[in-house]
């Protein structure tokens, strides 16, 4: 199928359209995470870098960037802050898996498991601070203060969902705020950033602000709902977030309709951290019981248009239409 | 006493000579080491950042501006710079007690005993990018490329330490390179940042860098030193060091000396982590044999000579005399 067929996936779309501008990306991305020092920074990253990411959010920056018209120097620093959100993104994942103690990421042990801890915390740190190197390189301190603003944002919301983790009480607009926090920020970061490098005027900048951070939220969603719903081939483990106490939103749904018993139940497997075998499946029947696998797909579907009405306010181009049908493949994927 | 007395700690009169400075940036820390959003985050600074620790490096700084000059708009930079190293600082150290399974850190309980490990991971995280935040403020790429620099080199440094950790095949100059990312990367950056926020010539900021450099290494190996020969009361454990397989000098030039038995004692100690009862006295007793510890002291010394040395091309000032005793000080402390 032709890559320029509407019918192809939009990821597949959006890197043919972007051209060799992702390419420039991976190569940066491969050149600054070298370290002569310690050789193991560059394998850790590239276990995890290498691992076939999807690479969404260096190409959200670059759709932005070309959308509205970015050539030449502008481009290039576009291909610039795809690195550093690319940078931004392995750190918090390094991070997030010590955190998680997880064992899989993207179909792969982790590298908290083949090396320890303490490499990916400090890998981590690594890349971050080169995330920043780069950004000094691009020179604007606008874009600056986006991505250090977002990545305070991003600690912050991961710090919150720990403090909500097995809390029972948790509201949805704490799900919303960690949500923001942990996914949507980088996101909108990235949009933000590629239209102000297009030198972009304010209210496209903030269209393109209002894209990222609405596709962020329905990605996340979406993301819950695969923890319950998802094929076992998607890299990560159905029950992951359950197992970890996570309060994800058809949990939160499902706590606000449950009975005496049913609390019971939420209250051993996520308040006490208790599960059994059956438990993932029972939480599933009984989200389904109440509808809130229902509604917290309506929920997805609802931020997904958020984020296409945030397009109309820029111009006509193919790239827009390909941002439009992602908004719609975030709350559909699979994987 | 006076502070204003040469006899006097020279911490105590760099911290008087820089009037009501660090006020301000304390000021600074406890204002923006807030988040409305996760109020853990403010709870784990405040626990480590009111300990009580020294605030060298927010302190050299100030003394670096000071030294030439700076005031108004100028000083006010140095103190916010002051505020972004006591942040990257703190980082740090929630990063390390977790890489480093620590207990204990300025006489407390660490963050990660008190919380967890995921906390200290993320707070950490929180307070590098409020630093990057707070350095966007002072508005100068110069700056941002010096201390994102910095930030790398000490995560490298890091990486570099916990591959070489029980590698009886360490060398002197791999050494070198650990400490100067662990420590002298964050002082050399801290007092050329202070030289360049004052207006600096290229003489005088690559002076001051080198002072900061030169202090932090002879910090560094005095810091080897009092691991074997401190008291008991400064904050963290004797020995640590030897329990965690760090390489430190004396370790590194007691075993060039040691004979075949002494090295079986290295090679179960460090290189397999086998402490018993008494093995720290015992290795105190090794490097002594070999006047690896006299030879530390002598390599402390000739560091704080340098850094001496490097102040020659600064102007006459009360705060150039601090910082040459400051050089003596911190090859002699005791905690």
């Amino acid at each position: 199928m032709s890559l320029d067929n509407p019918a192809a996936k939009p990821l597949d779309r959006l890197a043919h359209a972007l051209g060799g501008d992702m390419e420039r990306v991976a190569a940066l991305i491969r050149e600054r995470m070298q370290s002569d020092a310690a050789p193991r920074i560059p394998a850790v990253t590239a276990h995890l870098i290498e691992a076939g990411g999807k690479r969404l959010r260096p190409m959200l920056v670059l759709a932005a960037a070309r959308l509205l018209g970015a050539e030449g120097a502008a481009l290039q620093k576009a291909v610039q802050l795809g690195a550093v959100v690319e940078f931004i993104h392995t750190a918090t994942l390094l991070h997030d898996d010590v955190v998680d103690e997880s064992r899989q990421r993207r179909g792969r042990p982790t590298a908290n498991l083949l090396w320890d801890n303490q490499s990916s915390v400090l890998v981590g740190d690594y890349l971050f601070a080169r995330s920043f190197q780069i950004m000094v390189e691009v020179g604007s301190l606008r874009v600056l203060d986006l991505l250090s603003a977002a990545s305070a944002t991003i600690a912050e919301g991961e710090v919150l969902q720990l403090a909500a983790a097995r809390d029972l009480g948790t509201t949805e607009a704490t799900y919303l705020r960690i949500a923001r926090g942990k996914t949507a920020a980088l996101f909108a970061a990235a949009t933000q950033a590629g239209a102000v490098v297009a030198g972009a005027d304010a209210a496209r900048e903030e269209a393109l602000r209002r894209y990222g951070d609405a596709l962020g939220i329905a990605f996340q969603i979406a993301d819950d709902l695969l923890d319950i719903e998802g094929d076992a081939g998607i890299g990560k483990n159905r029950g992951d977030d359950l197992r970890e106490g996570k309060m994800t939103l058809p949990v939160i749904r499902a706590l606000a309709a449950a009975d005496e018993e049913e609390r019971l139940f939420w209250r051993r497997v996520l308040g006490r951290g208790e599960l059994a075998d059956g438990d993932v499946a029972q939480a599933r029947a009984l989200m389904e019981r109440h509808g809130a696998l229902a509604s917290t797909r309506a929920e997805a579907l609802a931020w997904a248009g958020r984020a296409k009405a945030a397009l109309a306010a820029l111009p006509d181009h193919p790239l827009r239409r390909i941002l439009t049908d992602l908004a719609d493949f975030v709350v559909t994927r699979t994987a």
